[in-house]
């Protein structure tokens, strides 16, 4: 499979004019064929025009209908595996094992959402019913539900080409809201893009939709993400990289005429708090499981973990000797992009030059292969430093030594929003557990205990997402199917007659949703 | 019933020092005692020390707890009515009945939260149990629910001194949420809001909470209020009022170190949609309720009519001029503040002045008495001139002339954010009905049928909120039980020990609360 490297504007192509750029295979260095066109002004705009043009037909469909739509690009995507294993390792540097799990997972989520939309009492409905006889006032008929905001322009990721990028978890869930998606490519894989985008538009012929109700921009600099996230029929916005990308479009979503929300997750460290009793208990396992999880996918996952905070005494030396060990062994792996390889090694550069780290582990990086790095710092250092806390993109990780179990807590107390933290313990360090939970649950979408954060489940329960800067509204999860919220407003519809309701709403309950009717939860 | 004029923080009193300003009587247009005391620098941090040391235990809570508590606040409430009656009239011109109906609706909305937290399930529990068998990979135990953002900043609304003032909404709610409130009282009725603050104080002090969890902030300019939302430690941000003010704190929390976000409610137009066969048949009878809605509370409500579109044909002139006998014969009613006095006036002036206008009625306004105006334009002038569509606050409407339907559903189509949107019909015009209705779901927070958007009842379906500018975050209510998501976020946790998690997510299920298990809702 060769892409035409032009812009999927609906059912038709961009054309040539704008900036072009090329893949790049990082484990080889060399560019990639064929040549990419950005998408020039009016094909933005006729993205854009088109999308606003799908969103009511395509918000009006039942949530029945929309989980057909969501089966049909499961299976497309699924159809397309050798496209994909042909163009994404090439482009990414990713093994063929990650990019059948990836796919897998991508059409998973897909699959998800359809079931939940296949059950439907995902939009909330709400009645409560008319009291004519109400004194001193009569109440009227009240009926609400969750609908689509509109068209959501998605930014695909460079970390996970599949599964956070053009067929991602943004784009599944904004579909299954009901709103069409104008999704611009990252530039890193343009090709694993443009297959993807090929597999959704074939869904939306295949249901019979609007063409509007998906296009895919490429992009050669920032120019064409920024006038989509500028342009008027765009409602909201999904982003996931880095904290610098996902303000510059924070900044320019709440400067619009109208501001939009922009859920951008921009990663974190990641902490881990390695208590007393577990540390003493079993230091070797622990540094196992994380330098795996340090390392998984050239730590190049938001939930990599970058700082590991333990009390000093017993087992602590063990436990940072063997993550030296582990991680030292490690060979240098291909990162996604040159520039993400740089980041990298400047990121590592600054630790190891600091007056308040200890170097443990720094391997050579070249061109775009980084070697995992570990530094030591004390916790009175990271209470000082903010720069000893902020992420490096990659597998790197500051061991921070506290002298009691006070400063472990107060470390837990200063971090800023987070993705996750991660708790090991024993039993017999509950009571410290106990009083460091309110601390994390104040600060991060997900706490776990006694595992490693990378690894994000597809499921309801799941929160991807944390204060800010973790990302940008932490009340919203970007991952598991309460991802669908983000693209969702309620509607109310007072005294209107029972055959111009949505069918959700409807006396009957045709559907046969979980509905609130008169302050409590029933399915009649 | 006299109060002190200084700043009620945690359990103290704040001291002279600051700017003052004094309450005004809008009926008689006299100063009223006492003077009140701009909260200093320091009184605002500590307010905010507080609410933050408060924060944890508070948000601790079980939501039966919280429960108690909300209970003990509108008793407190109605307790104090005989001061809410001796001070409230006085400072707002607004009549006796107007108080105790406001009074009862501040007091039952926090009874609804009370209802909903002792049911317990708005949380959103979610549980999907670990599999430790899957293949390839085992399935972690992970639980989510919702819970409490932090210390929230409420701004008092000047025009509804009690429902959505110190004790209103944005409180009920967030307090119902397990965030402490530090509220900025609106200088138009300082005494109404120190009393309001006593009651949640006592309320606080019964229950024996953290003093922190509730303070009340005066504000002689925009000083305090400012430093309010720059403080770090709120986390968000409750505001109703006017554009202008809205804006500038969206402004403010955007910029700041942590962005946090503000709910803004902003007010619209409501527009008014007469369906041809409903226009025909009975013109007088809609021109008296559209009337009685303009002239309600002098029109200074959100959800106050001020566009109402008609197509030229039978029943037209007779709709109008029964609109115009009705508005005319009004009196000039007392405004709520000079301010706004002055405001309404300069607004109808603007509007009597365009060429692209018939002025209809308009009455004398003079001081803080504002006299109901009516204006007609032709649809094409609507549609061509912004300013015809801009709130005028206070009883000021425009009556719309389309020449044909395709006209009316083209203004539907223009509007900006609305917090509602009413269409007038009979059974003959369902089908236009069913035609504009798609449009206005678009661009509203709520759609009725044959009422008035005056008169917001407080219920789980409600949904008081709108795409911007009628609100800045178009997927919140600010009022109902819904409003309480404003203030959450979900946090997952994931395998840990049942004896360290909430009791909404225990395995148990102690508080018999529906819940999201493995995707299916059970109670069990």
């Amino acid at each position: 499979m060769s892409g035409l490297g032009l812009s999927l504007i609906g059912a038709g192509r961009g054309e040539p004019g704008g900036p072009t750029f090329t893949g790049w295979n990082p484990a080889e260095g060399v560019a990639l064929e064929p040549r990419y066109h950005a998408a020039r002004p009016e094909e933005v705009e006729r993205a854009c025009s088109l999308a606003a043009a799908a969103a009511p037909s395509f918000a009006a469909l039942s949530s029945r209908q929309r989980a057909v739509f969501l089966e049909h690009i499961a299976e497309a995507l699924l159809a397309a595996e050798a496209d994909f294993l042909a163009v994404t390792p090439k482009e990414t540097g990713l093994p063929v094992a990650r990019i059948q799990g990836e796919l897998g997972r991508a059409a998973g989520q897909f699959r998800q959402f359809a079931k939940l939309l296949e059950e439907g009492s995902w939009v909330d409905a709400r009645i409560d019913r008319a009291m004519p006889d109400r004194k001193p006032l009569p109440r009227a008929d009240l009926r609400s539900m969750l609908r689509a905001v509109g068209p959501v322009a998605v930014f695909g990721a460079s970390n996970f080409p599949l599964a956070f990028s053009v067929a991602g978890g943004d784009t599944a869930s904004a579909l299954a809201a009901g709103c069409p998606v104008v999704a611009k490519a990252h530039p890193a894989h343009p090709a694993t893009s443009e297959r993807a985008a090929l597999a959704i538009r074939a869904a939306v012929a295949a249901c019979g939709l609007h063409e509007g109700v998906f296009s895919l921009l490429f992009d050669a600099g920032t120019e064409v993400g920024a006038s989509l996230v500028r342009h008027p029929a765009i409602r909201a916005v999904g982003f996931t990289g880095s904290r610098g990308g996902g303000q510059a479009l924070m900044a320019l979503a709440a400067a619009r005429p109208v501001p939009i929300p922009v859920f951008a997750e921009m990663g974190s460290i990641n902490p881990i708090f390695i208590l007393p009793s577990a540390l003493a208990s079993r230091p070797q396992a622990m540094a196992d499981a994380l330098a795996a999880s340090i390392l998984q996918g050239a730590g190049q996952f938001c939930t990599s973990p970058g700082l590991l905070v333990a009390v000093e005494g017993p087992g602590y030396e063990a436990f940072r000797e063997r993550l030296v060990e582990k991680l030292g062994a490690a060979p240098a792996a291909p990162m996604l992009t040159r520039t993400i390889a740089e980041r990298f090694r400047e990121g590592v550069g600054r630790l190891a030059a600091r007056s308040d780290t200890r170097t443990c582990v720094k391997g050579e990086s070249q061109a775009a292969r980084g070697a995992a790095a570990l530094f030591e710092a004390e916790a009175t250092h990271v209470l000082a430093e903010h720069a000893l806390t902020e992420e490096v993109f990659g597998s790197c990780a500051v061991v921070t030594r506290a002298r009691d179990v006070a400063e472990l807590l107060r470390v837990a107390s200063q971090l800023e929003g987070q993705l996750t933290a991660t708790v090991m313990m024993d039993a017999a360090d509950e009571s410290l557990a106990a009083d460091l939970l309110p601390t994390l649950t104040d600060r991060v979408g997900r706490v776990l205990m006694n595992g490693v954060p990378t690894g994000v489940e597809v499921c309801p329960a799941m929160v991807h997402g944390g204060p800010f800067p973790a990302s940008s509204d932490g009340r919203f999860t970007a991952v598991g199917t309460g991802a669908i919220r983000r693209f969702v407003r309620p509607v109310c519809f007072q005294d209107v007659p029972d055959s111009l309701l949505p069918p959700e709403l409807r006396a009957e309950n045709p559907l046969s949703l979980w509905r609130t009717v008169d302050g409590v939860l029933k399915r009649e």
